[in-house]
């Protein structure tokens, strides 16, 4: 690590639990660009208070996890497009006292459209309705996914999204059909109830050309060792940590590292 | 630098102009002494904002510097009797969430006195009534320094510290005169707009056996420059900021470094 000095910038992040992929993946950044920031993880039980803090601390830069992205919003001073279309905040930018909130999932997944060549006309079945799955939804229906089913167990805010992407709602994934399958819910997800529950049925699995897994940790979640098993292509989570995080490290220090310090910066954060 | 996680804690410090000495002092005890914590200092312009921060981010610990010693009393939870006989805080200690004022200046000072076994029958002329001055003025009086005089510009402040003491008050040095001088102004400190100027006229310092100057910014002030002309012992102000910030780093870390690794951080944060 770097000295640190009166000068230092620090960043940070929000969340019930937090990890350490944020602190090591901006941190490596930091370093390797000799640029004069740190970055730490940081729990709240009292979130006006620590958002208040960033403010008067002059913290640079926040990182918003669950179950902070929408009840952050009245705290902050404006919101960019990103977080605006949503209604869900990952990133809070503090410029001089003025916080203006950003929604870098929402364009971690815009850049993975691209990347992976995914055509507006496929089908998609997308399941979960919450903070990021309204991020993840929000980016395919701007991409012009016109065909979509949101699966989601909580009816009103299954039925909320669905409308608001014009798509069709289910509570259930069983009997459905898509080209494309996304899981944006904790299914899967290591340390959860759910942690070896398949996000799709494997008959749903089975009848579709890609899947994509937002849950990161692990990356080999249920279903992407099903769609494996089934040749079938994949997309994993850690794409969307990385592909999200650098853009929250361009908004933090206005540099963007290159593809190689990217690689470098993702290994050392994902080991 | 240690790698920061998750778990590495938090010490800051909190002054309208921050200097380096804290960053690099305690930062360099916590890498010498392998302890998973990092410090850095800040600046605010929202006292309550910056403290309700330290409270909700669970940051372990924070340096109080001018202007903030008084104003952080109603924010806090408790007060321990270095800051409470004084008035003034010069550390929070935050312990899941409860923030404890402490004045690890006045500790600080105590050991001074200690350490030059400074007489208590000697008489004692003691310019500045701010902040530092009430820690300084009350370590001696409980030390038993019975004959002291406060000089101060400001009447009221003055006159109020030297009733606390049972000392007199005079507003100028000339035609004062001391064992033991002790400068806590801002009177030769660098930066400031009195830089130049001497805390005591020569014809005071002529008269006295020690000369103790606080301000450690420069260590060789006009006034312990003067006293070295004069072959009369001096008391330099980085020993204060020395002993007061090992003070802090215990209360934060509850360890304490050894006399070699004091030195060493010492050598580290005055160069």
């Amino acid at each position: 690590m770097r000295t640190i000095s009166k000068d230092t910038r620090l960043c940070m992040s929000l969340s019930a639990r937090p990890g350490n992929f944020g602190t090591r993946f901006q941190n490596h950044l930091y370093q390797a660009m000799e640029l004069d920031f740190i970055y730490k993880a940081f729990t709240t039980t009292d979130l006006p208070g620590a958002v208040g803090g960033i403010r008067a601390l002059g913290i640079r830069g926040c990182a918003i996890s669950m179950p902070f992205k929408e009840a952050c919003i009245p705290m902050l001073d404006g919101l960019d497009p990103s977080a605006a279309a949503i209604g869900s905040v990952n990133t809070i930018v503090n410029d001089d006292g003025v916080l203006r909130g950003f929604n870098t999932d929402y364009i971690a997944i815009d850049r993975l459209i691209d990347r992976h060549a995914l055509s507006a006309g496929s089908t998609l079945l997308l399941r979960g309705s919450g903070g990021m799955g309204k991020a993840v939804a929000s980016a395919f229906r701007d991409r012009g996914f016109a065909n979509g089913t949101i699966v989601s167990r909580n009816e009103s805010a299954g039925r909320v999204l669905a409308e608001s992407c014009g798509w069709e709602w289910q509570a259930e994934p069983e009997g459905l059909q898509a080209d494309l399958l996304v899981n944006v819910t904790p299914l899967g997800m290591a340390g959860g109830a759910e942690a070896d529950t398949l996000a799709f049925p494997e008959s749903v699995i089975q009848t579709t050309t890609i899947v994509f897994d937002v849950v990161a940790a692990p990356v080999e979640t249920p279903l992407i060792r099903a769609a494996r098993r089934l040749d079938i292509p994949v997309i994993t989570g850690d794409a969307v940590m990385v592909l999200q995080g650098v853009e929250q490290f361009v908004l933090y220090t206005g540099v963007r590292p290159t593809d190689a310090q990217l690689q470098a910066a993702s290994k050392a954060a994902l080991r």
